[in-house]
């Protein structure tokens, strides 16, 4: 069933659980699953491979990498670090091996909690560029790593400026040969707020957790490979309208559907979001698990050791 | 219609409004509503008298004084300063005029934006109490006026404490003569939020804004005087839903309403909240209209000038 | 007397005073003062006219207007709107009548109080470039009025990127027409700090107030007018050295001098600033009086009004 | 050497130091030392046994342990967790056995960055005395846990209240029985800058790091033990001044001394503090590495596990 009412996910795995409750496959895209039973860690591998797939997924061609795991919600750090460590060994895979230098990029609006996991990671990122372009880097002992810069830029409300506009001044200067892009996503199930990563090689459009779209950041946008990197943070309220009622929905005709609910759904709450009463605990502890997970792929164990 | 499902809200006008609408008069309530066409301000004035009135309003007996202005979504500082003004002149009215001594209290967590603002207020207020226990006070030159101190305690989920357990503790000890108490509250039609100002003399729920019911602080439990100043920022998750289907719900018999909404409101609605994705804005400027309403109230005009 | 120790400051008064005592006069160097009795501030014009005189004055050729007040370190909100004014006015004549986009930059740490002016500057910043980029603006109403967006990039040790690149791309692609930089600045006189505004159409070094030299953001590097606004928030810890033994110094012959200081200021104190107690509290009013001082020369009146 | 002008420090091995210079020794005063080498850890524990003693080490009579290691001014996330783990070694023989609740105070302005430890050190607390209260605790499966309570009362300058008066309320409602207190220190050697944890059994006084001499916090004023933990983050403006023309004064008899400090270290002075140039970081730091120590040493090792 597909109304007029938009359902926002920024999750590839929900996008792909709407056909699957129909029992539809969908040629063109690629889904593996693999759980983790004593991590009780569920990972989704998505790959959509031609633009019909595409726009029957209302996503780009590429890979989405989903982490799911409820223990995410847990504050025990040695279960974040392994979390972490998975996530490493994606971000590895999905860049390639010789890239020399990487900017980490945390979306999002800082002052808003749902929205700041972004910047958050951004805070805890181990940068480098600065000290290896001034003193060079000690290879033999360390093996190969890129440089890091790392900048959270805020969003067009505080700036005036598309991220986009931003993004590309900064690349077009500083030349990095990849970015990691970091932000907050809407989900349609609130039972994935906070326990879910998502990986993708499609990189990402800023504002998508809480603001309006705009335009995406990608290899097409800024010229080099994009990693993005989501939490799902919020739902739009009227998601939640709609998840209450789609029981009695299914008892309707499809184009009554549509009436009902663009009734119901007040347009009021489309500039509304919802989101837990320990957000804040949520994005503390998963701005540490994606960080450590950045910092333990790309930078050196011990960076300011002698 | 009174159902099972509570609708919360921290609001004394919302509480009359569905008595209005059944056209229902409630014995013991006392309404007043003045109307500033100019400022767009419409100021309601509500007493609750006795336990019966209070019964039917499901809030204590006492003074609630609303200002709803929909302008104070628009960062115009001169207007701001007008708010400010009139809620210095409730503030006076509320509380006896030889007060010596006032504690100013932020509730809720400084690090979810739309239960910030006790905190936010608190920041801006011009304590001196410590100045005048330590240095006296010119009285001849600016009329009576009393000390001020302030305190932002956090949230249990923080503290491990009740605030209530903490500002038990300091007034014995800093012995003030009244607190007034900031928060931010929950209301049920999302239109009032970041626009209503509430004052009242029987104090405040900590938490009500987002978290649990927590035990008041009001003049019972303190043994001094509380007036409460809130702002609603946040609506129910549940509530929403409710008032989208509200209009359903007009043509069931009241016992199938509660069938249907426990059915329809998923428990884990409980545990979120809605708000605005401009928040941390209103937070910014009512917690400044807040914290110089107080000041103007309060705090003589140029404390350290010479 | 010029010795090999030298004492960093940002404001070219204070390099003006070195000659002062010797009663040198600097040709190329035009110095007007003026002040206003009423409001205890004193003004003063220094104009760089040429390359020797820039040499002596170790400052680059340009204006540079000082606002010196000590009431600055006063919390009177009336007073610091009256300096906002003031900086207003000075704003107007620095940039030329016609600008059509102005590009805000809060330099510096906003982790580290002293040097956190610029990203609070930033913070209270009206921005609407994207507001009038999307709707367009209503001229006749409001007479001309520039474009406003901002930035705070955060400093090389938290991005790995110079800020000047950072600029340097944003300004390639955003192409405002002037900037307006807020910096921490280094004074040499302990009581200029907090109560000193320093304005200069030569631009800014990102990191002078706290960090190491780095290029400077001047029409040279970036190809457009670059205002910087200065406040003094520290002295360098060897400068407070200094201070306290130039008495001695008097005494010594120049070469000794220079044996003597570098013995006795430990260049560990090159890693340390030096700066008052209450430095949170000078932060916070005087990023008020310049983003108000921005606000009032640039943006309408009352931006969001219908 | 004792002058007139007092060189503040919060730590005891260097008020010890002053008379091993002169190769002093102190009866009631015993002093053991012990060397980590492979972890770079220099641990001194001191024990003022008498009221001589007291007085001629300027420090009450108690136990004070001092954790020195360079390594602490580096970002190993791996040596930070060692040393935590020594850190709770200490707290724990520090304390009785069998404290059933602890209250962990954070002390200190959490808007001026060096005097930010002890709010930070608060902010990664695992409260859980609200959980106990509430849902009990499960002793057989984890051991005796006490019941852990946390706060950042703020300083006089933000609260209008001593810290001691609040502390004294909060003490006498929700009944801790122990304090474990934390703060920014002053130093008399910056090179003992953010490298350095004392533990004290004597309690802390606030604002010893940055403000003023307050009252203690220990058993006598709070009836409860109160261990005090502290980082040295800033060393007095005089102090410096006062190093760096030390050699000076040794030819110096001890009257000239007098004379000559006072002239040269301006009063003005008093009122400011040096502190390093990345103290954002040191703070960050360190505030993981206590807070860690205290988890480690009294929370159950997965609190909200399953």
């Amino acid at each position: 069933m597909i109304s007029r009412y938009k359902l926002r996910t920024d999750l590839a795995v929900e996008n792909k659980e709407k056909f699957e409750k129909d029992n539809v496959e969908i040629p063109g895209v690629i889904i593996r699953k693999r759980t983790d039973e004593e991590r009780e860690l569920t990972t989704t591998w998505v790959k959509i491979e031609n633009e019909r797939a595409a726009r029957i997924m209302e996503k780009p061609i590429g890979v989405y990498i989903t982490m799911e795991a409820p223990s995410l919600a847990v504050s025990d750090e040695d279960y974040h670090r392994e979390i972490a460590s998975a996530l490493a060994g994606h971000l590895k895979k999905l860049l390639p091996s010789d890239v020399d230098s990487i900017l980490v990029i945390g979306l999002g609006n800082s002052s808003i909690t749902p929205d700041a996991l972004g910047p958050a990671v951004v805070d805890h990122i181990a940068v480098n560029r600065h000290l290896i372009l001034e003193y060079g880097t000690d290879t033999n002992a360390r093996g190969h790593h890129p440089m890091i810069s790392a900048l959270a830029p805020g969003v067009m409300a505080q700036t005036g400026m598309e991220t986009l506009e931003i993004l590309q001044g900064i690349v077009a200067k500083s030349k990095p040969d990849a970015i990691i892009a970091i932000d907050a996503l809407a989900a349609r199930d609130t039972r994935r707020l906070g326990c879910t990563i998502q990986l993708t090689d499609t990189g990402i459009n800023p504002g998508a957790g809480i603001g309006n779209y705009r335009q995406s950041l990608s290899r097409e946008t800024l010229g080099i490979p994009v990693i993005g990197i989501g939490v799902p943070t919020v739902v739009d309220a009227g998601t939640i309208v709609y998840n209450a009622i789609s029981g009695l929905l299914d008892t309707l005709e499809e184009s009554e559907t549509d009436d009902f609910l663009s009734e119901l759904i007040s347009p009021s709450l489309r500039s509304m979001f919802v989101t837990p009463k320990d957000i804040d605990q949520t994005v503390k502890r998963l701005s540490y698990t994606i960080s450590e997970g950045i910092n333990l792929a790309f930078v050196p164990p011990c960076q300011n050791c002698t």
